[in-house]
């Protein structure tokens, strides 16, 4: 862990065991990050390959503006650096969280052909910054899964430029990333956005036929 | 933290913490009171956009009966306060705490056209004070969402006035509320009312046609 | 705490938090007992009315073989111990377990008709005592429920009597008995029947007409 | 314990004690080894018959190829400790688990007929060591359950044989193995598949008959 980073560090590595333990990043899927300082970039990232239950801050590495481990030697960081880092740029997002949840998983596929997820009239819809009512209609744009990760954070920082408004995304059979300014805004995003999505889920008679 | 409230802050920490464990205050959502003294009423609060997983006795405020902040600087309780305290005065409550679960979110959209639920023959009702047998019919109403605190609380009101015995109702699309004669059974009602409506929940055969 | 308790108390107060913990005991639900000497009958039982999730060994209960409270002031045991001491006398048990969970509640109506549920072909059945292969036949007997307990006592008791070979049973909508040699043969047949009450419930197409 | 086992017995009774957390070895079900020597094969084993929510490293085994318990007196193995060393040696694992949950159990009934699973299209899948694309298709084979363990061990040789690229299966109507190269990634495979199951579970409707 270089300068700087400390108290973030720590914050995000309790963030990471506590999803951990709802079985939001299980298996070491998911990542973390949070900006450090602005010029030069300066992110904290989550490592790569790393069970997110048992992550403590000391693991925890600082990135560049192209996702290269900066002030530490070994470490990689997580293959979706190069997402958090065009999310933090388009959004000025302070802090980056990327969460695997059986629910999200599920309604970015049943909802991909509508190329997004219209949530609209619950009162935690409140919960993400800047709605002041359960009648705002949130939009949660669902992008196409993709190794190539360049070519992904073109598609996202698209996405992210039409849908202004939108407080998180899906990658489809992936996973949500959302974001806020500081780490507990991007915290309460994605445990509001989980919990709209399991109660939109739960709520559906899922029946694709799978068998 | 203001005189005073010393234990039952604790008290009201504990509780939170709990149920954000559960997923039943994700997001900063929810929010739960005390009565510290009746006359003139003092009640420890809550307070706004504070994650409940890590909510400290030393951030719970105390309010007066039109929902101030007394004898502190500085916080700002919640959005609801005017509800726990009109509750307090029509049922005489020691304590009323307010939970968002994906259950009773979905129960409470599912069953609004009836205006309530009924929920009968089952052990679990005994836990609401006063049940003596399982045969017991408790109505849980369902009131419509707003955004206008002041109106709402009257609202709220009238539903208390014309159901005299309801242990708790719920606000559609938005949560639950429960009150008891202190604290602890505050939390039995709501854990009781939880537990009713996830089971009612997983028995229906949810076919509501969002698709 | 009366003398001879220790231990015994210690082991009751862990595994109630436990199952409260996984949302068993909800709302002062349920109750635990162990037997602590036989003749006379001396048996730990939890008390009435107080959450499982802060039960300590303090607060359990001596009873003798007619449910009095013995060796000690104050409290109150559970208002099923009847049920619990008649189990104990008609299996030779060590201890009792009552568990309510949502499942258990749900199929505990849905196989009302019945009488039961037979449990086959499922590896878990090799965990209830005696049984050395997943192609046993477990019959859970379903009683109906009631408010009177001596009454209740003695159905209880002519269904132990007709199946012999049953680890437990469940009460309508109210929850599951089980028990075991000890306390941790006991805490191992209700995981095991809490589980398979669980899969057999996710696989069941639940279409109950409630609404 | 015996020398040696050390860390090893450590890792084995933590990732114990968090999955029966998670209810994945409810009621003593479910082992856990990992190797501690090749030549001549020495295994860490879990004990039979014990709360996994409580196992401690003092607890674990050492079994040699044949499943007799080594420098140690008293203690049992698992009964499928066969089945562990058979992994080993097909894969060259150097941890194998074997988890009981209720989603594994239900798959490994639905799918049984077509003989496995195919997974396709995850992210997660990318969790399994090996896989680079979620455009990967992961076979989990479905074997049917026995309790002859020396035959079943056949079985499962040659389905680890046929399948030569599977990193776990399941055995019907009874849990899911998978293993490692060590613990940790063991560990990562069987949140990996716990994760797809439950996904591939919940999106189906669920229609068997049972009733």
């Amino acid at each position: 862990m270089s300068d700087g980073l400390g108290e973030i560090a720590v914050g995000l590595a309790a963030v990471a065991r506590g999803f951990h333990a709802r079985g939001w990043l299980l298996g070491t899927s998911g990542n973390l990050s949070a900006v450090v300082q602005r010029e030069p970039l300066r992110m904290a990232m989550s490592p790569s390959g790393i069970d997110k239950g048992e992550l403590q801050a000391e693991q925890v590495l600082t990135i560049d503006e192209v996702a290269r481990v900066v002030g530490q030697d070994g470490g990689k960081p997580s293959d979706e650096s190069l997402l958090h880092i065009r999310i933090v740029k388009e959004r000025g997002a302070g802090a980056v969280l990327h969460t695997h949840s059986v629910w999200n998983t599920i309604l970015s596929d049943v909802f991909a052909a509508d190329g997004g997820i219209k949530i609209e009239g619950y009162e935690m819809l409140k919960g993400l910054q800047g709605v002041r009512t359960h009648e705002h209609a949130e939009w949660v744009p669902i992008v196409e899964n993709s190794q190539d990760m360049a070519s992904l954070a073109d598609t996202i920082g698209e996405a992210l430029n039409k849908h202004k408004d939108a407080h998180g995304f899906l990658l489809r059979r992936h996973g949500l990333y959302s974001w806020g300014d500081n780490l507990a805004q991007a915290k309460r995003h994605i445990e509001i956005l989980e919990f709209l999505l399991e109660t939109i889920g739960r709520t559906l008679r899922i029946c694709v036929q799978v068998i």
